[in-house]
C-alpha cells in the first residue's frame, strides 16, 4: 500500500505513512489563479494499493474536490484500488428530508466519492453512521472517543464525569466512560429547525466537586458546546473540559466555549485546527493495515 | 420544460425562463454557517423535465457541488429528466495530460455530473469541444461569438477587424467576421508550461486604421487579450475591443486590458461579472426548445 497525503490532511497523511514504514508519495497542488485545483503525482502508482488521505473540513467544496481528482487520477494512472480515507466528512449532517423539497446532500457526496473511483471508504466518527448504507463499497467508521479519553486520562484528570451534549452523543460519552470511569449522562437538547437556536435541560447530574468533559463529534458554531459547559457548571463541576473529534470552530467559536467556563478545547486532527492536539494517526494507520 | 435558476446563474436562469414562457422554479440557497451548501426545491418537481441552469464560475467548487445537489435532488424528488445547463464549464482548460502524473481535472468534472444524474448538457463555447466525448449523455456545445459580433455591430462598429489572440480562437475570430465582415486573423501564441507566460507574434494584419475586436473564449488573468490589444494597437489600428464569452477576469485583468490600449472589454453573461453585458438567455432558450 502506498499512501498519499492529501492537501487537507498533509501533516497527518505523512504521520500515517510514518507508522505504516511507508513513503509517503508526494503529490504537487497548487490552484491556479482562477481558483480551479490543480493536482500531480510525483511518481507512478500504476498497479498500487494506493490509500489518499484528505479531510473535507472547510473550505469543504475545494477539499471535495481534490479529493474527487485524487481518486481518479490514481485509477486513471493504473491505481489497482484507491481507499479513500476523509477523516472528517462534510455534508454528513445533512443526513435527511426535513422538509419537503430538501436535498439529502450527504447522498449526493456518498455517490461522487463512488463515481470518482474510490474501492474502500473510511471515515472517523461520522454524524450518522447509517448514512454508510448509502455506499455499494466497503466502508468502514472509526471512533476517536477512546483517544480523546486517553489524552485527558494521561493529563491527569482522573474519574472525570463524561456528558454527551444531547442523546445523539451518548454512544461517545460511554465510550469515554470506558476508559475514564467517572460516570457518564446525556443532556436533553431541543434544536429549532428553523433558527437553528439551542436550548438544554440536564437532570440532576452528578458532577458536584467532579472534573468533566464534554464529548462531541462535531463543535462548529459552540453553542451546543458552549451550553453544556455552562449547564456542568451550573451544576457545580470543578473543571470542565470541551472535547471533540471534528473542531471546525466556525468564527468565534473557540471564545465561546472558553467563556460559558470550559478550561480547555481539545479536539483531533481530523480538521486541522489550533486544538488539534490529538493525532487520529495510529487509528486511521491500523484501519490501512486491515484493509491491504 | 421548468427551468431552475442556480444560485450561480440566478439572473440569467429568469431570463431564459421568460423567454420559454416557463415559471421559474425558486429553489431556497443558504449556506451554513461552516460553508456547506444548502438546497430546497420550494415546489414539487415530479414527473417534470427540469432544466438546471448553473454556470461554474468562481468560486468554482462551490458552484460545482450546488450543480451536483441541484440534479440530484432533483432527480431524488423524481423529476422526470435533469437537463444541466452549464454557461461556464470550470476546470475545462485541464483537458490534457501535459505532465506525467497530472489529473486531466475535466474528466472527473464529466464523469461527476453525469453521475449526479443529468440526463443531457449544454454549455457554452467550451474551451476544447473533444471534452464532450467523455459524455454519455447527449451533449451540446453552442457559441455565444455571433452574439458578441451582432452587439459591436449594434453599437456603430462597422467592418471591423475580428481576431484570434491565438490559433485555438481562429474559429471565433471566422464566426465574428461572418456578422461583422471586416477581415479577420490570428496571432501566433507561445506560452510556457511552467511559468505560464505568455508571448505573441502577429504577421502583419491589416488594420492600419481600422477598428478591431478580439475574441476570446476566456478572459483569465488578461495576459493573452493585452498583449493582443497592444499588438492591434502597435499595428496601427484605430479602436481596439477586447471580447469574451467568459469574462472570469481574474485580479487586476480588466485594467490590465484597458491599459493596453482598449476602449473597453465586453463579455457575457455565462460569467456574471461587470463586464457581462451581452445575455446568452436567448441562445440557451433556443437550446433548451429544442431539448424538450
Amino acid at each position: 500500500m502506498i499512501v498519499v497525503p492529501g492537501p487537507a490532511s498533509g501533516q497527518l497523511g505523512s504521520r500515517i505513512a510514518e507508522l505504516l514504514g511507508a513513503e509517503p508519495v508526494s503529490v504537487d497542488y497548487k490552484g491556479f489563479p482562477d481558483g480551479e485545483s490543480y493536482i500531480r503525482y510525483t511518481r507512478s502508482v500504476a498497479g498500487e494499493e494506493v490509500a489518499i488521505i484528505q479531510t473535507t473540513a472547510p473550505p469543504q467544496d475545494t477539499h471535495l474536490l481534490q479529493l474527487f481528482l485524487l481518486i481518479k487520477t490514481a485509477k486513471d494512472l493504473g491505481a489497482r484500488s484507491a481507499v479513500s480515507a476523509v477523516p472528517y466528512l462534510a455534508y454528513a449532517r445533512q443526513d435527511k428530508r426535513f422538509r419537503e423539497g430538501e436535498a439529502v446532500s450527504i447522498k449526493t457526496i456518498v455517490g461522487l466519492i463512488e463515481a470518482a473511483g474510490a474501492d474502500y471508504f473510511i471515515t472517523i466518527n461520522i454524524h450518522n453512521p447509517e448514512i454508510l448504507d448509502e455506499f455499494s463499497i466497503p466502508s468502514k467508521n472509526l471512533s476517536a472517543i477512546p483517544l480523546l479519553a486517553e489524552f485527558f486520562k494521561e493529563k491527569g484528570l482522573k474519574r472525570a464525569f463524561s456528558l454527551a451534549p444531547d442523546e445523539g452523543a451518548l454512544g461517545m460519552a460511554k465510550e469515554a466512560d470506558e476508559v475514564m470511569g467517572g460516570g457518564y449522562g446525556w443532556l436533553r437538547k431541543r434544536r429549532d429547525r428553523i433558527t437553528g437556536d439551542v436550548e438544554a435541560e440536564g437532570g440532576a447530574l452528578d458532577v458536584r466537586g467532579k472534573d468533566a468533559v464534554v464529548y462531541d463529534d462535531i463543535i462548529s458554531t459552540g453553542g451546543t458546546m458552549a451550553l453544556a459547559v455552562k449547564i456542568l457548571k451550573d451544576q457545580g463541576a470543578r473543571r470542565v473540559y470541551a472535547a471533540c473529534v471534528h473542531p471546525l470552530l466556525v468564527a468565534n467559536a473557540g471564545e465561546r466555549i472558553l467563556e460559558s467556563g470550559a478550561e480547555g478545547i481539545v479536539g483531533t486532527d481530523c480538521v486541522p485546527s489550533s486544538f488539534s492536539v490529538v493525532s487520529v494517526a495510529p487509528l486511521l494507520a491500523k484501519a490501512l493495515r486491515g484493509v491491504s
